[in-house]
């Protein structure tokens, strides 16, 4: 029988009282751990995390919390070859993918505890300068930034259990408000040993970090109207979240991130042999393939020049082919498995429903797995779409296939293919590629408003640029519309959510008190 | 037959086509108007607004909006006396009472000219220094906020139909999104009205500026992604906003201000006597007074030291007993007319949900009227409720009697006093009395989390401070939980909810074009 994962509530690590979900290895199918959160007292975890873990971090300043952080850091690194192993086992990514969520994460971590650091010894925030209210110049309204009094419920995807848990934790335990993680099941055990060891180290406070494993049933009902809940996922969940009586009764604050479906852009006159147009075929080919496609900012469609859109299948196609898939665990594998079956129908429906619209440029199905039995492994070849008349094919820019595919698209001219990245209908980020900066710098500002971040690529930063679908800790992760119009990172933008806001109004006499 | 009331939707005044629903003078009884938004073509009325409007409207920089404010003002100031007789016939407030709605718009109005020139001739505005995202100091993330492509739908209350709006329409206006409102109708009137003049004044672009008069159904149907809702007004509506799909599926931000139980508290150590008391004193009866108590600001809770009960309870019902109450149109009368019968009705409900767990101190239904029938007017004398056990008497911190109805609670010490404050779930504003500087900002900051807003009053500003209920548009105006967890105004923080944030990430050479 595999280990039952507990869950870590109320200060002390608890068994559910059910059979359990079983995780599995989804590259050899192997039974890895259970989790189960049946019978969790809910209720007096959450009043828990609030009294006993809110009290005593909002007790402390911002830069105690950012050292707390850097502690956290340091035992992240510390354990960080078990993590790698666990990602292994239970994500089916290869060594570079699994960087990408656990390197990621202490990346994140060690940036709020700069961060929180340069905040000093306060225990709240002064949000801009004191305006004068009366003609005489003695009472003045001064806004502040206070940590809200209630819990942080974050409710994670799958495909990022490391990250995923520490991009949101970093700003709400910097911010002061205690944290209750609810990770994905598929991948919950890297999220659940993270917490273990952090737990086990003494950083935190009793009640700041509480993890719970399994089905979300009853954690919405607990939420209060000073709580905040952060969702990252599909759309019909987000809507699920955002649709609670919690949110819509209570002004529980809600924190969506859903689906995406990101671009990427060749500018005009950039053709075939450019170096822009190089930057754009390798950075769609990275970006089709990193974590197999499982990323929220992947690029799924990529719009070129009509002109150039057989030079970019083929230069695109050429490098997908090279891809080997399969076992991650074999030296010569680039790209490991999708995170479970139920997320390899998915992608293949999805791509039948693409297809319906759409031509093959560059077939997944044509790679031979290695070291992988097709009939057990989740695993997936990349694979090129695309349409030589878009305007007929409205299923690309509404369907996010969540695996290697990618659809090509000619556009006529710019307004073109900005109308067609808008009827995305708001996504997290957009990629640019040219050499023309002023032009860049246009056709950034009029995608800023249905993006949350814009991606530059001209061939001065072509070898230190960031990548479209990394997210650095500096610069806002969310986007509006279909992508669930949240935000989170940003810098110090992030600590907005766990923070509420208030005029303070008073003698100038009072003021220096604050 | 009294006149219909057209709407302006599509660049053109439309008449509804059902009966309509009447506006009353809720003194007289008299018929005054008729509304209806009976078979427009609503989803042309979105559309003309986001594609004419917006487009305009995006079109010219910050500062050319301001001066479009600008000029609203002066139609407004232009018009002053025939927006009071509306409010005299349709709103039943007294001239003072007016002006806390109309003269309040002008000066809002005013408030965004000055800090929309004061953002120049650009078209977007940049959020933050840049921050480098490479070690060589070439890659950069700056970022930016951009108007949204969409339109601002603002459904709104009854007891500001003129603040209400262009508190509202002025940061949306200059932030270059394009505005439909869907007044109460009750008061739709004078709404409608300033609308009318504006349009007529030839200021705005066309589809910058419409009006739906009457029903809101079908309205919030028509709300796409880019779009905005914001909401004032119950508790159950904003639910309803919330919950529609509009917000649940396609992220269209929500900004809610619903109920709120705000609090006033004299500090410990304020005995019957010294100044505090004295200010705290005018205030409250103030506060209840001003417009009948049919403000979202009103203080509802009023909590000082249990030794100080009896002499507060003497105080300000002292100051209750001198309100006269009737027809606004005579010179005696300080207090006029609720809304509507529906809302006297309402308060004398509530007042009796209240006395359950209350003893009356000064029993409003003393006050004769002056010119005006009991039978016909929507009037009301002022009602001081008090306890001594405040502990037995939850209802007090739930129920909001939207009339000129508070209650005094004692406290034991400090805490007791926030706990019971908190125990509002949120509010909009606090307002707290004392001389002792220190102790007022710790009370501050420890309310600042639940509240919008703290107005604090010290005897050196007890004659130049702003009032406990007065918006000021430098000041933040929304609260969590309970008050439905929006924000407006606060400066040009207002700007936000109609602004999308985004990180634009590229060379430092592209960064000097945004």
């Amino acid at each position: 029988m595999t280990e039952l994962l507990k869950n870590f509530v109320s200060g002390q690590w608890q068994a559910g009282t059910g059979a359990g979900t079983l995780l599995k290895d989804p590259v050899t199918g192997e039974a890895l751990v259970r989790v189960d959160a049946g019978d969790l007292d809910l209720a007096a975890a959450f009043a828990y995390a609030r009294e006993v873990g809110g009290t005593a971090l909002r007790a402390i300043t911002y830069r105690e919390r950012a050292a707390m952080l850097g502690a956290i850091g340091k035992v992240l690194r510390a354990n960080r070859e078990a993590y790698y192993d666990i990602a292994t086992a239970n994500s089916g990514t290869t060594r570079n993918d699994s960087a990408v969520d656990i390197d990621g994460a202490i990346y994140t971590v060690g940036t709020y505890t700069k961060l929180g650091d340069g905040l000093g010894e306060r225990m709240y925030l002064l949000d801009g300068e004191p305006q004068w209210l009366s003609k005489e110049s003695i009472f003045q309204s001064q806004h502040v930034l206070v940590p809200t009094r209630g819990v942080a419920l974050f409710i994670n995807a799958f495909n990022f259990p490391a990250w995923g848990l520490w991009e949101k934790a970093a700003p709400a335990l910097l911010s002061g408000v205690p944290v209750i993680v609810k990770p994905a099941t598929s991948t919950a055990w890297l999220t659940q040993r993270m917490v273990l060891d952090v737990v086990d180290a003494g950083i935190l406070p009793k009640g700041a970090l509480s993890i719970v494993c399994g089905s979300s049933a009853g954690l919405l009902d607990q939420l209060a109207p000073f709580d905040v809940v952060s969702f990252t996922g599909s759309a019909d969940t987000g809507a699920l979240v955002r649709s609670h009586h919690a949110v819509t009764r209570r002004s529980v604050r809600a924190n969506i991130e859903a689906d995406s479906v990101n671009s990427a852009l060749l500018l005009p006159g950039e053709a075939q042999g450019s170096e822009a147009f190089d930057l754009l075929v390798r950075e769609v080919a990275r970006e089709m393939t990193v974590k197999s496609g499982q990323k929220c900012t992947a690029v799924r469609r990529v719009f070129v020049p009509a002109e150039a859109y057989d030079a970019a299948a083929a230069a695109i196609s050429a490098k997908l082919a090279k891809i080997v898939v399969g076992n991650p665990r074999h030296d010569s594998v680039r790209m490991g498995a999708l995170v479970s079956r139920a997320q390899l129908d998915a992608v293949q429906s999805g791509l039948a429903l693409l297809r319906e619209q759409t031509d093959v440029l560059h077939d997944g199905a044509g790679h031979e797995l290695v070291d992988a039995d097709p009939n057990v492994a989740c695993c997936i070849g990349p694979t090129l779409l695309g349409t030589r008349t878009p305007d007929q094919a409205p299923r690309i820019h509404e369907m996010e296939v969540f695996g290697p595919v990618a659809t090509l698209v000619p556009y006529r001219d710019l307004e073109h293919g900005l109308s067609m990245i808008r009827a995305g209908e708001g996504s997290l980020v957009a990629s640019l590629y040219g050499s023309d900066m002023a032009a860049l710098a246009n056709t950034a500002i009029a995608l800023a408003d249905s993006h949350g971040r814009v991606h530059t690529v001209s061939p001065d930063v072509g070898s230190v640029h960031t990548g479209h679908g990394n997210v650095m800790p500096q610069s806002l992760h969310g986007g509006p519309g279909r992508a669930g119009g949240g935000e989170e990172l940003g810098g110090l933008r992030a600590l907005n959510l766990y923070h509420r806001r208030s005029a303070i109004q008073a003698s100038a006499a009072m003021g220096d008190h604050i």
